[in-house]
């Protein structure tokens, strides 16, 4: 309280304290945004008047690339972002080890070889196995969807399914998103139970310049395990193309996709302990783990950046909120989200004493508002934070909660679950590939990101009621890593 | 003047007959105009009336993509238009053999090897030496132009130089192309003379996508021959601010470029005969190769289908112009420009009979008018066809002429020379690039071309008097393959 009384709201803040816990929500909330006004005010006007936030995850990425569970970039990157943590001066600095799958994407190429041969620009999926070394060849048969590979039974049989699903530009960037990723992550077992050797995914995304989307995929038990890799649009549609024409087209790809035993890693914690209930814990973080293609700045590198740089700002203007602000760089969310299942596993005892928890992962991108997972009350409160944060752009509230971490966490804790959300019709268009680069992102942007989730955290971690839990059993339907 | 005659138009067309050869070139011109309009609605309306120009480039392109000289991809592609020429009934089809070089790329990467490893998106240019098996390591030396270069003076021994010269997208597309082909082109003998021992070139294009652009290089006679290739314009500001920062960044080249002996292609020619003057030749065409990432789609697929099917639909109308319109897909375009040479060579003694030569080599994008190289009469009668074009989209006439390939026939033979000209902003996005695909061509785009290149090649094929032509010694300073 001391920032606020020191702005000179006294009476505000002592009505508000009175208050107290029996207050109706209505009044509540209209102490919030009274209470509050000039405290996100003092944050916003600090993130947003520089771009050190930018800069920092420029230095980040141009040393860490290709951050992939198991590569020493990563380890690096962990041990670099641990102690940079601790020179900014934040508290209980420590990686917690966690074990990641080790995948290794090693040379791959595709191509027509007959009748007209040409490069087909493919990348495999993370978790494919290889081609050995003779790869596979064989005849492309190209499907919309799964109705239509089913409806192909027996000449599925020794072929090369091409998966041409076609992103819808025209719909919510997720939403099409979520349609595309149900064929890159099963995709290869289903053409795979009919017989297929092998299959080749249209890339989710829009067609942009003839890159392949690599992502994480994933074998049934009850299928054989055949090489699976993203192409790009010009591809699936020229193989369109030209099964459309009648020409038998024969691909032949090549990929020393393999996994290797799991490699140590582990999740970077870091945190602004509460001046009065440090052990009630606003977790705030995203990935620090990227493809093996990408730079990864846009995922995740910004999140990591953002949700680290809140905290750097609240710091420098010496603003202690009354619980602990605890900022998490999770590892493994793009093969396994196995940092957010270890973080829940570690800290299970505690999660009761957590308030809530905030992802970043979803570019920083202009802001359009929020995705939150909660009860109608703790909503109430969130929609009154954002209210006050107008200046950095939208303030919508949705049901549009992101974040593969915190995922586990909130389910085991029944804790209220909140994203920015932003415009992410540009992310997808780079997202898992190797244009995930810093000049996509605009500093502007980026800063407001940081002082919308320093706003965010700091009135959650400060206000004198928690938010309301979730329900014991919440019906969160997450998909799983992006 | 069948055409004309039947179109109703028989007072108009007889004043012009008769005027003859005196006539000033003011009433001339608006004799044109009255005498042409209704062939030139005619064109347009055939060649807009569906998409065959585009069908047929898909068609041909996902045939045969990667047609750079000397692979057996371009050969099959030669062979192909000559046998769909003479089924489209065209006449004198043949194909005019053509020594031309034969560069091969291999397999090749770069990469950051300390301090911080990471891939670097690269692409050798057309003509550079390998590098052998253990590849090229040296520390980077970013430079930012050749003054620049220069005052590094001894520090340039024994490094990789790596010109960042970022492409204007603020000026027009040509002029700041022609900025950064000085770099792609002596780029490296400026800096092997220096004592480098490789060299990057940021890629002469906006940045997209991570995706570098190849192109063509030539050595010097007095420098060492170092290798070469272009890196993503993403990758150079890496390496600059990695530079700004003071980090001593060593890079690895590993290239398998190589160039064995000049390989045997050919021009493709076919003719609609004039039914008048059949040797007096209006030339129209394109180059028929590409480089070896790209399907060739825009550079220059395009251009030869669009002007083939210039002929195609002139046949499908009946309208035989008084003149010969001669279309010709050259070869060899991208590095070495063999093809335009060995015309302007076979058909030395008739270049004073062709009238015109006209290629398209700018992309099939929104026509905004044309580039023309001639004198201010016979600019005077170009004008006013382009004014009959105005449907199609711009009629501006500017000196913005462009063609690699009829370069060479047209100084021989002091020939007016014009092109297509083109909104050319999206072209260099995918320049050169494996994005360079048929997707980027809207079909509509590409039928106004069609159109606008019918209408140019009958006008000047059929109009009583052939235009004026260029004087003896032309000022025409022309860059060489794009």
């Amino acid at each position: 309280m001391n920032r606020i009384v020191q702005g000179g709201r006294i009476a505000a803040a002592l009505a508000c304290l009175l208050a107290g816990v029996a207050v109706p929500t209505g009044i509540f909330a209209q102490d919030l945004t009274s209470q509050y006004r000039a405290a996100t005010a003092r944050i916003i006007a600090e993130a947003t008047s520089n771009s050190s936030a930018w800069t920092r995850l420029a230095e980040f990425t141009d040393m860490f690339p290709a951050r992939l569970s198991g590569t020493t970039n990563l380890q690096h990157a962990i041990e670099w972002a641990a102690a940079q943590m601790k020179r900014d001066g934040l508290e209980n600095v420590r990686v917690d080890k966690v074990m990641v799958p080790h995948w290794v994407r090693g040379a791959e190429t595709a191509e027509i070889v007959e009748p007209f041969p040409g490069a087909i620009a493919m990348a495999a999926l993370g978790g494919s196995v290889g081609t050995g070394p003779n790869g596979v060849q064989a005849e492309a048969l190209v499907v919309k969807n799964y109705d239509d590979l089913e409806a192909q039974g027996a000449r599925v049989k020794g072929k090369i399914v091409v998966y041409n699903v076609v992103y819808d530009t025209k719909i919510d960037p997720l939403v099409a998103y979520r349609e595309g990723t149900q064929y890159r992550g099963a995709g290869a077992s289903r053409a795979a139970k009919l017989g297929a050797v092998g299959a080749l995914v249209r890339s989710v995304g829009p067609t942009a310049h003839r890159t392949p989307h690599t992502g994480g995929m994933r074998y049934a038990d009850d299928a054989p395990q055949i090489p699976v890799a993203a192409i790009s649009g010009e591809d699936a549609d020229k193989l369109q193309r030209l099964q459309d024409r009648g020409t038998r087209t024969v691909i032949r790809m090549r990929m020393e996709a393999h996994t290797l035993p799991d490699a140590e890693s582990g999740n970077v914690v870091g945190e602004l302990r509460g001046r009065e209930k440090p052990d009630e814990i606003v977790l705030i973080g995203g990935h620090i783990d990227s493809w093996d293609l990408a730079s990864g700045a846009m995922d995740d590198g910004g999140g990591i950046v953002a949700t680290w740089e809140a905290v750097r700002v609240l710091k420098k203007l010496n603003m202690v909120p009354r619980r602990t602000i605890r900022v998490v760089l999770f590892t493994n969310e793009e093969n396994g989200t196995k940092g957010g299942q270890a973080y829940r596993d570690k800290y299970l005892d505690t999660l009761s004493k957590h308030v809530l928890v905030l992802e970043s992962d979803n570019g920083m991108l202009p802001l359009k508002g929020w995705g939150f997972n909660g009860t109608d009350k703790a909503r109430a409160i969130v929609t009154q934070i954002a209210s006050m944060l107008g200046p950095l752009g939208g303030t919508t509230i949705t049901d549009h909660y992101d974040g593969s971490d915190v995922q586990a966490a909130s389910r085991a804790g029944n804790i209220p679950w909140i994203s920015p959300e932003v415009d992410m019709r540009p992310y997808f268009v780079i997202h898992h590939t190797p244009a995930d680069t810093i000049d996509k992102i605009n500093p502007t942007d980026m800063a407001r990101c940081v002082a919308a989730i320093a706003s965010m955290a700091y009135v959650v971690a400060d206000m004198p009621e928690p938010l309301e839990r979730n329900p014991p059993a919440p019906t969160n339907q997450r998909r799983g890593g992006r």
